[in-house]
């Protein structure tokens, strides 16, 4: 049985084809058309995977692009898929902490990859992806190079948590001569602090997953660790987990039949 | 008798002499150093009236940058001088909606200029005026031209209140090709509409004044006016209110010695 999984997201698409206990994944960026996004990284991941679109049986669309893809044979949710996806990363993770390019959430799990409780931020740019994007443009730097670049480095204190009034704190402690390592581990510290608050809010995870672009980013997840007492677990695969889980309840939607 | 108020704002510096029912001001901007822009204000404010120091029998600092000034005799909050300056530049005023670089207030009086109650916004960029200088700049404009520039066009959606996204929005609209006018107007919405959240949740006002930076702006004054379902009343000498209400407490000091 074939399955392909497809996370739109808002910065990037990715897509999962399952094979029994093989996947493999595509990644590329969502550009303007999530459609096109979608229906790009699908050829692409069966064209590596030398098949063509009959050959895969089920396919299950994801994140805030899938209401736009016509190829796909249903669409769910995305703290669904990516309860789903979470369980078959990291067996047993009761709390994912996904943090994309516009948005946060927390979902509790019961363990086994299902739904127990969520909360989501799409409405402040705080303690998202677009925090760290801003402060990178701020600071000259790469959005990807910043957990290198802060790597043990003390963070310096960022008293607002508001992405707009924290870029003018950003570029008055490079005026005042602070060091940029310095700077961006406070950087990482206040989107730590800001999604441990929301996680804290719904309770406790014993077996901590972080999932998304962010999760790609040592030092927040560092930081998300001290914050919550406990080691955040990220991995290499973590960016995945929306398009596994959806290709993983592809599965189970067959299964079910 | 003759008093100085002194409102040292993130922006901008002002100062008032009162002298009996006669007062004239000063405004310049604060720049980096708060306590130099307060004592150069005070400066051209007495060269200006033809005064020494000693001519002034008390001085009032306000605003943020009051901590800063060691020449004051003494330092009161914005929120009680922007009360009383509101009530003597429009008699009877019972809120007061102060909107600024860094933050915004809405201020509840008895109508005689004593505070019954108040709300604050310092947190967040959204509603202030800090959110129209990041969309001027997004538009290539002028924040002191954005009332102009939308005199009477259509309000445009702008979906998110986040500074940070509506930004994006705005930067995509342009690349829509809707006109600037209608974007503008449609931040100018999104201000009044975040302003006059936080003024419903405070109560009704019945003579209201818009002080401030902002309340230069007519844009943000009109749909203020829509949203609260009355007249919101901006006067030339809105943005002086705080200096003016210091001046006004320094003579009120003085009476009860
Ligand atoms: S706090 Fe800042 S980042 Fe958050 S919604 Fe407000 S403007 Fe946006």
């Amino acid at each position: 049985m074939i399955t392909v999984g497809i996370d739109v997201g808002s910065i990037t698409t990715k897509a999962v084809l399952l094979n029994g206990s093989a996947w493999r994944s595509v990644i590329r960026p969502t550009g303007c058309s999530p459609r096109e996004a979608g229906r790009e990284a699908l050829e692409e991941l069966l064209n590596r995977a030398g098949l063509a679109r009959g050959d895969v049986d089920f396919i299950v669309g994801t994140g805030y692009g899938r209401v736009s893809l016509p190829f796909i044979d249903r669409a769910i949710t995305e703290i669904t898929c990516h309860a789903r996806g979470a369980h078959h990363l990291l067996e047993g993770a009761d709390m994912v902490i996904d943090v994309g390019g516009q948005d946060s959430k927390v979902i509790i799990t019961d363990g086994k990859g299902n739904v127990v409780n969520f909360a989501m931020n799409d409405k402040c740019a705080a303690g998202t992806g677009r925090f760290l994007q801003v402060m990178a443009a701020a600071l000259g730097a790469d959005v990807s190079e910043l957990g290198e670049l802060s790597r043990g480095a003390e963070p310096v204190q960022i008293s607002s948590m508001c992405t707009v009034f924290a870029e003018s704190e950003v570029i008055s402690l490079l005026a005042q001569g602070v060091g940029k390592e310095r700077i961006i581990a406070g950087i990482h510290r206040s989107v730590a602090v800001r999604i441990a608050a929301m996680a804290e809010r719904l309770g406790k995870g014993e077996l901590i997953l972080f999932t998304g672009g962010v999760a790609r980013n040592e030092g927040v997840r560092e930081f998300l660790s001290r914050e919550l007492g406990r080691e955040v677990i990220a991995l290499p695969e973590s960016q995945l987990a929306g398009a596994l889980g959806a290709a993983v309840l592809a599965r189970e939607i067959l299964n079910r039949k």
